[in-house]
């Protein structure tokens, strides 16, 4: 442990979130994300869900404000009759406090996110079991 | 994730917990446990505290009931002056469900606990922030 | 071993299972797939048969229940003078202890189903000497 | 699987047997022996009970003859009080199959048997429930 | 060494022949194959010809019989004018003990014959002096 | 790079500084310190000096306040002769920052300090020039 | 440390530039370049800026003189408005020394930098935070 | 050190010419070519020229008689001003003892070799500093 | 293979015998020896004799003039009743060849040679069946 | 290669020499010393002589000014009869250019030299022939 860092990071973890570079992208899974499949660096935070993960990632990681959207979430199905996630909100409040609001936030249909997260830096494996929970973060710039 | 299985058990965890054998030990260490230097097996379990990986663990493991004393925690220093740690309450209710009471309960002092943690198969790291939440428990049998 | 699983499933196996996510596939083979070649995770169950892999996996492994088809087996080659293999039966028998049934078995041709397995997350060799005695299983999610 | 080899032995299994020498030890240990700790190779075959991989193993590994006990097993505690374990004559009976007879067993105490284990060239995992199973072979030679 | 086992497979070629599947191939390349160049998995096997291993080999390792030409053998450059070689009559004298015949073997031409052997699951680097020696076995089932 | 972590602190050293737990030592040895001969982890820091990097560590690196002397230095050879070293007034003045004082340091002799940082859990090499400057840190508590 | 070695330049750096040959190219990245994503090798000075780190491999690396352009910088995106960065004159200086001038820096944009970074044989990561630091060396020859 | 072997050959290099086959290629490189980034296997000769290399290899490793020309060169880039490179008259010397003329030697546009060396085997890296000193050799038969 | 080179000898075993010193040495075992338990590094000679080897070894590898006895026998363990071993008349030549006779040839007890082996730089696995068949050779100098 | 460094130093030498400290030993071995066996660090320089070595170690390495006999040789064994070795004297050249004279050199008995010398951070292994060429350089310090 380190003064100052929240305790849900691990030593990996917080190596990884350092390691990342500008226009990198790191995946927050839920329970059943493909992770270990997926992942080019797979970081397990096996019973933590992703809002806790998401608040601590954000005290330390910047997000990239020189694209229109640096947070991405899995596009609900049926975007007709299935109502906005409940976890969104969460998301939204976490985000608000970094200056971040719902209009720099993309949707991406469910196979393609996959693809994406292929391609990722990191995926988090955590055992959030909210429906549409999955997260992609593209990071900023230190300056 | 699987069925049955508590979610804060990594796979890693459940994997160590299984080859485990009758006698062989693994110590749940608080946030500050130099669980990184002395471990045979390194697991960590940041964001965690020692309760719920107690309550998962005795879930699945069983705890060796032919020895007097299946379960060590570190002694406390000052015995004369200090209280018994609040931690330790929660240890003998969740023990109490496992058919386990106080009296199994041995107590090692600080060096020895030390020197019995660099022995024991595997060591998890948590971040749990009590005094004196160090524990250590020895796997039984499987009839 | 552990309190309440299936002793014929290794920590090795354990772990995998475990780390698999929503739609990632494991295949049971025979005692003569070519599971070492084709394998990205290959773990060895010498001188155990299918049916109690299967009947000890689902115990703890989700079925997918979002697709129609989440288990696959190998299709009879001649498929009009060649009777059902008995295995079958016990494969459908298990599963409906799981509320699946025949319905929900798809069945690929036997090239297919071998370049399915090279992209399947593991690969479990068995010793099984029965013929058609493959299977693929496609993990569900845990809610 | 090869012609004519058990198929309960892995290709691991066989080439361990058949890369040990004169003299070389393997434990066959039962269900709770903490094999995965005192294991200089580990080879594990969960599932299987001690004496089907007994009977496997001495179809190819010859017993040192040069020796009076080629085989060692576990000392009963209370050696007044208990009985036989009947594990013992199942594995006579096999033994007889290659010669080998009880005045050839020699008796271990637990935790002589335990540091004698872990100087083996390698420990065989089972998940044996039988009290008293595990059993230690010496290699003889091959003429 | 292992009784029954000829001493001319060491543990990692005994090992190798066994995690073989229906389907896999193996060769048997001569001294001047590019076998470490080539091979997925490289057994060496110096000081020793093709013919001894070829019959070592086939004791334990079944042919498939599911294909017609199990076998099979370089292809001669000039088939006018050089006459068949004299170690492929060694080689059909030994696949007659296993009830093969000539017409069971095929031939590949020598650029296709390299290309078909990087595919293999394993080479085995012999000393063979012998022109026209390297030959590709594919395994059967064991049933 | 993250927020608030000093810049000087590479991903490998963050971890490290992380994992450490309650008594474990740190050294931070000068240019021509023999740290890639005695160092369980390694850390270079090549290009930089002592008093920076304590700086940086002291940001996120938490003292034993449990024992008398947290911070050790190098005893100067000859006491009577050689002045304070120049470079241990700035230790100091970092460690002010921290609540510490000069009687919490203590002194070891040149062999006995090379003893110690064999023992420690990690030693980083920089390229500072100044003499006596290598320091250990034991890492305290967060409470 | 050795005799006349910039000590800013690593065992690990020293040994990269060391074996690498003529064409070959390193890219020193800024603190925000995404080195540890894209880097075959990857070469850590955290806490360093690129002047100083180009300064140093200078003394050592010869620049190739067969082309035209043996150094890289990424194009400013908005040639027109933006003005020319600082750093880049502290570059042509560095340069200078080595009697290279502007016209031997080529320019590439940053997605194509990019490119070019993936295929070089190493990326130094510095904490630099000047903009549109990143710079490409080209490797020249020893004669 | 073994007797008969000149010493130039490391135990490296003799294990890399042994296990190469008929018509495996290993490029000698001069002491700029790009050897750690192009090689297979790499094996570095520092403090050596090509033509004392190409000589003590040549003692052992026998060139394809079945190609027209089992050795290559560099193609001088402009032919008709540029003279022979003088080192190529040391390597027709030393191919002349081996029974090889210039007949026999082909030679590679710069690119192309390049391209080509990566396909090779291994690549040795000299320090040699003549022009035009790369060769690559193709290896032949041991009858 | 390589010219002069005797075929028995692996590319593994040249580089073994080639890298090692003055006065190290290598242990030939019998199929019976206790090699892989036993070596530092385990060269494996399946389905060869020692006499082969040996007479192959000693074209490269130079006996210790130095000491008294640079080759070591098993001893025989009841002198006065077992014959002179058959196969030291057939060492006894092959040595005659490199200038060495029988008063160079020193006797180790049983264990005591097991004990030596196990210092030995390398131990060679055969399968030959010859009792008392072990051989130590110790190194001698090139010069 | 690199500006300034001497093409016989490999970049693996060059890496092993910069990160030695003060205090820290470095062997060069004759052709005939037993370097692999006894390094902790094993340096090939085949085909190279020591002098050659230690003229271009000596222009990067400093030497220990702190001890006396910074610089040790192998004590010839029958030093009444025996001469003084004559690669000696052009050791004593070398270190003459670098302030050195025979004062600082040190002796040590053969057994006691090897003892050293697996002690030592690295040994290089030349193919020097001359006798009592053995020599041991302790680092001293760059200020």
């Amino acid at each position: 442990m380190l003064k100052g860092i929240p305790n849900i990071l691990s030593p990996e973890l917080l190596k990884t979130l350092h390691e990342m570079g500008h226009g990198d992208e790191i995946v927050i899974g839920d329970g059943n994300f493909p992770a270990a499949n997926y992942a080019n660096h797979l970081i397990r935070c096996d019973g933590h869900n992703v809002p806790d993960l998401l608040e601590a990632i954000l005290e330390l990681f910047p997000l990239d404000t020189f694209v229109n959207k640096p947070v991405t979430l899995m596009q609900v199905v049926d975007q007709q009759n299935e109502p906005i996630p409940e976890i969104w909100h969460k998301y939204k409040n976490i985000l608000s406090i970094h200056q971040m609001d719902g209009s720099q936030i993309g949707y991406e249909e469910r196979f393609d996110f996959y693809e994406r997260s292929k391609r990722a830096y990191a995926i988090i494996a955590t055992t959030e079991k909210a429906l549409y929970a999955n997260i992609i973060l593209k990071k900023g710039v230190i300056s």
